[in-house]
């Protein structure tokens, strides 16, 4: 199943360079938002190396591109799907999206040059807002596409600038004819930078997704009285700020103790009054609780209003909590992910099966037909950050993988 | 030693109200900082009761006023002294100080109308600048006073709004021209609210005050590295937020076993970049140490550098604190002590003995004579607020113990 087969890593990392010298803003920072002027240069230059390449270009309403490769022999028959995305964080790294939708050029760009017969054609997808820096929700043009959300709702929606996605698809000529979920997949492949350390941490060349991680985002609010930090007798208190404590202890504590299936952290707190002898009054801190199997995330949430309901009767505060956003685990086609594993070690690289602990259009397509992901090394584990950066190396081994599992898909019928 | 004298009450409550009149802002706030017209007002209506009350005036190059009640037989003996301060805060209640000073004054009156015979002169101080919210440092009228800082210093001190002291108390007619420290007292005696929930809590109409906590404010400010909440497994973080979690719990829990004799407090806190789903990368912290004892604040000092070390090695964060305030505590004088509580007895009043938790300026006043505090009690503990409140009856038995108390230690050569 693994061939002696190349990807021309040498064009692929020109043109991950040439991408991402495209959309920087007048601060220098890489920054192309979903259908912007700076998005239409990336989505222009994408659309011209796939015409170059000879494949058929689509776009739908909402803006998605795929570029086409369909011969007489499998004209017809449902595609081989890869792609992510092309639109970026702003002060982006050059690497998070264009990297599988390039390298899935890359692929057919391969497999057309080496002559191979296919029973399916292959389809390179570049989702429109998987970023939803600039429009809610996030993964916008996937969840559109496998039918998440109304295509005409999409349309609707309004920018961090006041705009109408509909009006800038218009204006930056990527509004397209066709209704999303054309054409529809047999199977949907990702390749993507890990985002994370593990990989490099550990001195592997590929990570074999097997899960995406759900997420439980929560706010808390605790509320306690303020008093003068000097003249309040410790056992008189009810302080807000030492409940936040025990709150970020029990979060710790929680995933530290089911650590091989879940991360939990709060990233994000505010006291008020927020001075050094006022006992804090409320305290407000976000919970971020992740795990690839949907019951240890209900048992982690459960366990964490349990905690809430014991700190707000030891400490005489009142505690609430709201959810945030709330995304169920997913779990990847274990037929492809054995594949990708298989392809890795014939090709000779070191694999380790993993979790995405972010979110990928992959978790949406995974509504759709049997889907999966390969992670490569993100250099001390940066992204979203002018310091993203992967060893060309680990770029072409990834593409290699790429390239070795669409064949062995697109081959059978 | 319990006289059946009594002060003028109603008197005292409505002055009070009439001091807490002057000085209301555009936002309808009582605001009386230190030499600005708002604290000429409250000034000069106190002088005006003090000459009234036939006492004679003066006023020391830092703005300190004094009311000198001398007769033939005690003249040029050492006076024993009372008072505090009239200055507010901003948005202040109408107790803090205030109350100590009118009710000094209700305590001359009182004994002057019975013509009782003292060996000793009675003075009301009240000093410049107790709150310390326009000018640097704190209590600062009486810490001149004593000689712990030069005169002409503090006059160059410049306040928040750009001017010199010096000049705004020539602005406002009280640079004086007495040096700083006359007259010199015998003993010092300061009655104050509370400003905390001890005394309504345990149903005291009189707190005996013994010491005034030491003070020991720290900022902490802790390095980790910031990373993605989902791609990031617990065993690779180094989080900042948790970092600041274990030093919550470690002030909490320490405060907690010496809470006889500490309070301990985390007031504010902030992280980087404080978003919901990046681990922190640098959380900080300010921790408030009190204990009236210097030997426990010391221990409680040492034992926070030593955790902050531990929790440094252990979660891989980098912790520095720097010292922001440090004032040692202060014992006030026994025999005072002694006899404001048996005074307390033998007027009916019930009395516990604590611990400030605040400073006041007979914390600098106990450098220079024997020295104590009589507090009494602040509804709910409220202080520095509108809602400041004491009720009547509790204004007034302090003042009688104030009252007995004066005539005991002014009775004696």
């Amino acid at each position: 199943m693994a061939t002696h087969m190349i990807v021309d890593g040498e064009r692929l990392v020109r043109r991950l360079k040439e991408l991402g010298s495209l959309g920087v803003d007048q601060d220098g920072r890489l920054t192309r938002l979903a259908a912007t002027d700076a998005d239409k240069l990336g989505r222009d230059l994408f659309v011209r190396w796939a015409k170059e390449a000879g494949l058929e270009v689509f776009i739908d309403r909402i803006g998605n591109i795929f570029a086409i490769y369909e011969t007489s022999e499998n004209s017809g028959a449902a595609p081989v799907m890869m792609g992510s995305h092309i639109d970026t964080v702003i002060d982006a790294g050059k690497f998070d999206g264009c990297y599988g939708v390039l390298a899935a050029l890359g692929v057919i760009e391969a497999v057309k040059s080496a002559g191979i017969h296919l029973a399916r054609p292959l389809v390179v997808a570049a989702f429109t807002n998987e970023e939803g820096v600039r429009f809610t929700p996030d993964m916008m043009g996937s969840l559109v596409y496998v039918g998440g959300m109304d295509v005409e709702e999409a349309l609707q929606a309004v920018s961090i600038d006041g705009k109408l996605l509909g009006h800038e698809l218009e204006r930056i000529g990527y509004a397209g004819k066709r209704d999303p979920r054309f054409p529809a997949p047999e199977a949907y492949v990702e390749l993507h930078i890990e985002q994370g350390p593990v990989l490099e941490s550990f001195g592997m060349q590929i990570g074999v997704v097997e899960y995406l991680q759900g997420i439980s985002w929560q706010r808390i609010t605790i509320d306690g009285v303020a008093n003068h930090a000097g003249t309040t007798p410790m056992d008189l208190r009810r302080d807000a700020g030492y409940a936040a404590a025990k709150v970020m202890d029990f979060v710790h504590d929680l995933a530290m103790k089911y650590s091989t299936e879940m991360v939990g952290t709060v990233g994000s707190i505010d006291f008020e009054p927020n001075a050094i002898n006022v006992i804090p009054s409320r305290a407000t801190l976000t919970v971020d609780l992740r795990s690839p199997r949907e019951e240890r995330l209900l048992a982690a949430e459960t366990a964490l209003a349990d905690e809430i309901r014991s700190i707000s009767n030891t400490l005489g505060v009142s505690v609430r909590s709201e959810t945030l956003a709330r995304t169920k685990p997913v779990e990847f086609c274990d037929d492809i992910v054995d594949r990708i594993e298989r392809i890795a070690e014939l090709r000779g690289f070191k694999s380790v099966r993993m979790t995405s602990g972010a979110g990928h259009d992959a978790q949406m397509m995974a509504r759709l037909c049997p889907t999966a992901m390969i992670f490569v090394p993100s250099a001390r584990g940066i992204s979203h950050n002018p310091d993203e950066y992967t060893p060309d190396l680990d770029l072409i081994n990834g593409a290699h993988v790429l390239l070795d599992l669409i064949i062995d898909l697109a081959r059978k019928h």
